[in-house]
């Protein structure tokens, strides 16, 4: 094992998903002679620890990536579209976890459960963004058995996609609001406490915020099928880190609801969590801090033909990001 | 005025719904000589203030509604079925917020903006169940006009549809969660700090719950359509009083979004809120304490003919039960 470890790099060592990074790479004992961890200078400096051992946080610098065999990039879109070219000319291969590079067509977006053979030849491979993953995590196996023609999907996504700062302001705003105090939001441009609204990215001309588009466009380059349609709404819920979605999915041929459920039962990373007796189906407190994924409220769409609905919930910083990142990793890591 | 007041009753006067219904009923300026305020056993003796005097809440029994012209029920569907029929044969005009009788052909399912005519030569009258009355707002203007063929809907659902112990619950439990505290929950199954779980209402054999089978029949009860498909994911989410709903609508016939939105601005109750520079659409807090149901996010589906999205978010507390309940007594009154 020893004689096989590399050298690692992680950009964004202090964020949200940059901490959930380093656990998982413990978790998952990945075998690291020497981990480096850098941030934006403002974070630099800051102590990591990591297998025990207390790691100063470097910032960026041009001999950052020398004998650097594998990086993970989670420091956002401008410093990716800096670096990681820098990184990919000294031999590093690069997961990026911004959405620097997810548009690039010699750019794979990977999901290992789903399309790890998009890695192959390639030294950068991208993310998807966290909606796309969770719900490609069903709906990937889903298309490949069945063939899908459309999703129509509505989001309930957690504080965590905003970063640390927002979960934080998530919390402190709600105290405030217990405590009928005022409270001055930095980060979300909407009230967050016991309220929700639109996702906070770009709005496109046709009406989509840039999370929706993505949801389509990310599906599609992975699942490698231009025909595939996903008719998104995202929202931001007051919840801490976990993702929902609700997913009204239409097949091109009959499918049964217990075809589906068998193919999901062996989708790997994928749990079905139901107690109908209970009317107990999967919420983000059973998916915050899991690797899993948990679907569940598989029933029949009888509104429209060969159309199932299922529910998805997926912890936003693992599988929607940090978790899939270190995946990746392992991928090139049997390549090297 | 004062010749054409009448005696009224309030059942169910100290509960989330029953509060608001005072508030409404002064507000509107509801021709009212004596309001009678009943409630159950546990809540009788207390007082309630309205229109500056004190009225102290008695005990339902056989001679309450004697000489009362207009009731409102809002104390749940045993309460509805128990006294009801006694109100009635005094003749006594009734509007039932619970869901004791809203199946029953022989009594109408009323929002007045919608379908008033309905209500004609009835003594009884049922609200609709709430996410069936938000919805409704805008969906029963573009069916009258276009006619809808399906909806998909996904709602994220407020505390107040539990009643003012699951609103207090939310609050507590949110406190106990930041404070670092257990908690015991008493009213809802689940945890509902920064959680959300599928609407806990009893779990049919076909996978949907029953709020959503109510959003589908009441449709269709409302809009006297058979024909018309509503396919629900219901959703309770930890904000307090306001639904928002997302809604994907498929029409019989190719309609444009201006279109759409020039039949929503002439919708009554309906406003059109967005502020598409600032990705500003309506959320919880816009809505909260408001008469009129909010909407946005108006934008042509490009994955399936002659399809729309929208969004809307409505007062669960006014027009999803107390200001419509108030809104029919209304139209008795005219009736009188």
């Amino acid at each position: 094992m020893e004689n096989s470890a590399v050298n690692f790099a992680l950009v964004g060592a202090t964020g949200a998903v940059g901490s959930e990074v380093i656990k998982t790479l413990e978790k998952r004992n990945f075998p690291i002679r020497q981990l480096h961890c850098f941030s934006s200078s403002r974070s630099s400096g800051k102590e990591i620890l990591f297998r025990g051992e207390s790691l100063r946080v470097q910032p960026l610098s041009e001999t950052a990536f020398k004998e650097i065999d594998i990086a993970i990039f989670s420091a956002g879109s401008q410093v990716s579209k800096e670096w990681i070219p820098k990184a990919l000319k000294e031999g590093t291969k690069v997961v990026d976890n911004s959405s620097a590079f997810r548009r690039q067509a010699n750019v794979p977006l990977i999901i290992p459960e789903i399309n790890s053979h998009a890695l192959q030849n390639h030294a950068l491979a991208a993310c998807p963004n966290c909606s796309t993953t969770i719900m490609l995590m069903a709906v990937g196996p889903l298309h490949k058995r069945f063939k899908i023609d459309r999703i129509v999907a509505a989001t309930y996504q957690a504080a965590s996609g905003a970063g640390l700062q927002a979960m934080k302001e998530l919390e402190e705003e709600t105290l405030a609001c217990l405590e009928n105090r005022p409270y001055t939001r930095t980060v979300l441009p909407n009230p967050y406490a016991f309220n929700l609204f639109t996702h906070n990215s770009p709005l496109h001309e046709t009406g989509y915020v840039d999370e929706e588009i993505k949801m389509l466009e990310e599906t599609r380059k992975i699942l490698e099928d231009e025909a595939i349609w996903v008719n998104a709404t995202c929202v931001r819920v007051p919840v801490l880190r976990a993702h929902s979605e609700a997913l009204n999915i239409t097949f091109s041929q009959p499918v049964s609801v217990e075809e589906v459920y068998q193919v999901l039962h062996q989708a790997p990373g994928l749990k079905i969590l139901e107690d109908r007796s209970q009317n107990r189906f999967p919420m983000p407190v059973d998916a915050s801090f899991q690797d899993a994924v948990f679907c569940g409220r598989i029933r029949k769409d009888l509104s429209f033909p060969n159309t199932i609905d299922l529910w998805i919930v997926g912890d936003q910083l693992l599988k929607g990001a940090a978790l899939n990142a270190v995946q990746i990793a392992e991928l090139f890591l049997e390549s090297l």
